[in-house]
């Protein structure tokens, strides 16, 4: 079987990092392309580290930059404090000579979508930005593509309800036009939330075992862990990371790790609640809503947090 | 020890009428009055019910009429298809020539309230209109009143999370911004909501019991509540019918039968998921959110759904 396409739609980001390499490295999957978008910093800082990391790995994808703003909410600051003033935890990134590949992402996932009926899936970790101006473009893609998985939101299922407000998670609340404009488009959706990435969380001693056996890449993810470490210690009394993007990219190619629901998925654009992501069971019909006649969404409320980590572990070692 | 003063706060309807004359026959609460609102019927309807049931079963106190309309949001038809053209399951109500003590709900719950600081408590069954106009008139209010007891609403804690919506309950969707005012006034408030309500299912064999045993007020119950059954069997495949609204006034008097969280209460006012009740528990402290710094509600998620219907079986027998 050859590799499953897919294109991972971005915003490094210390977890984005981690995914990356992770979906490099997996030989299951053939990375066709790294599309930017705001978020953990500006779409400047994101689509440089994107290319940073493609030019230190060698990674054969071309890097392309998308949204700078989103859709209709307005921008606030990027979150400096989780993910450090650089996006990579105030590393010493060195100097990178490359520009991103000409054209916009959202065009970059229309031709790359079209190109290729049934072959390419996205893998979106950040706003939805990009992936809404694609539709918006093309709907025809939605016809197209194979798969959508996202990470974002949080379906309730547990105490991970939220993480910018009380129901709502960070890339979700960015740009909730969009992401309802993703989840009511008639394609194959995943949503991969706080409901599983929560719970998986990487603890310092497997980092340091993937820092001693995975080469550079090992190096690399030690270094830039270690801001998001103590972020998560210090101000969520966390001891270790969520490892929240490379769930996204680990339901791509081990869903059996994932415990699901399947309805109806819409997002709350406005109001207190704003950004919260509501998942209405299929099975359930009454009584008559919003959610009624929309495409139905896979959404994940359980995971395998041991397994998702060991293949994390696993991936990276191999890649060495 | 005295009996517990209330107003009772209503839009009969069908639960509503049970629960009347339950707070009129437990020995421990008095009736200071009946205010009416719009919901299950228009608030002639509601305001006519209300009035009979004081008369037919000579309760003492007087029946105030309410809002003929929602603050802000457009009214919708009555749901005739639960509670019947009447309110009252289409039963032949006789006539009565009362009618409703003059002036306001809202006047009256104001004044009612501050003529006996600390020893008035509201129970709000309907739409919270009503109490929103009276906070309005007179915000010490808040300060002067017991407790406010509310029927409505759905916390998410089990599978009921709306009758109107999948996330909304019909009294809060019916004027959202008026129950967002109630749960942000500095007064103490229980939401008494479908997490508890829907699992107090009154079953045939029970209402057949309170028919033989409870006199004229057991035959008009069995006979409102053969509509209402007919609704939920039909139409929820509930084998019986739930005693929302007595709920509220039995937490009045036995709130140990319920289980309860505590925390800033606030609802949803417009959008999809508009008359959703969103209770962030008061140990969550992260992430900053438009809960910050509200006044805690209590809210129930967990009843002794055998020990509310004994209990209102027992009042209703010993009343007869």
């Amino acid at each position: 079987m050859s590799p499953r396409k897919i294109i991972f739609d971005t915003d490094p980001g210390i977890d984005d990092a981690m995914a990356i390499l992770f979906a490099h490295l997996h030989p299951d999957l053939d990375l066709v392309g790294i599309t930017t978008v705001l978020g953990n910093g500006s779409i400047d800082t994101t689509t440089r580290n994107a290319l940073y990391i493609r030019d230190r790995f060698a990674i054969d994808t071309p890097v392309l930059r998308g949204a700078a703003s989103a859709l209709l909410v307005p921008d606030e600051e990027p979150p400096t404090f989780v993910h450090g003033d650089d996006g990579l935890g105030n590393v010493k990134i060195d100097h990178t000579d490359s520009d991103p590949a000409p054209g916009s992402a959202a065009q970059f996932i229309v031709d790359t979508v079209m190109a290729s009926p049934g072959e390419v899936s996205i893998v979106a970790v950040g706003r939805l930005t990009n992936l809404a101006i694609a539709l918006d473009i093309e709907p025809r893609i939605a016809d197209a593509v194979a798969e959508v998985i996202v990470m974002g939101g949080a379906l309730g299922s547990n105490e991970y309800t939220g993480n910018v407000t009380p129901v709502a998670e960070a890339n979700i609340y960015g740009d909730p036009h969009a992401a309802d404009m993703v989840f009511t488009a008639a394609w194959p959706t995943v949503l991969v939330g706080l409901d599983v990435t929560m719970t998986c969380v990487m603890r310092r001693p497997q980092m340091q075992r993937i820092r001693g056996q995975s080469g550079d890449a090992g190096e690399f993810l030690w270094d830039i862990t270690r801001f998001y470490e103590n972020y998560y210690r210090e101000r969520r009394g966390v001891l270790g990371f969520p490892v929240h993007d490379s769930c996204a990219v680990i339901y791509a190619v081990a869903p059996e790790l994932f415990g699901t629901v399947t309805g109806a998925l819409r997002v709350v654009a406005e109001g207190i609640s704003r950004g919260q992501t509501i998942l209405v069971p299929a099975e359930r019909t009454f009584p008559p809503s919003a959610w009624d006649d929309q495409p139905h969404s896979i959404g994940c409320i359980g995971v395998d947090s041991d397994g998702v980590l060991a293949l994390y572990e696993d991936i990276l070692r191999r890649g060495a």
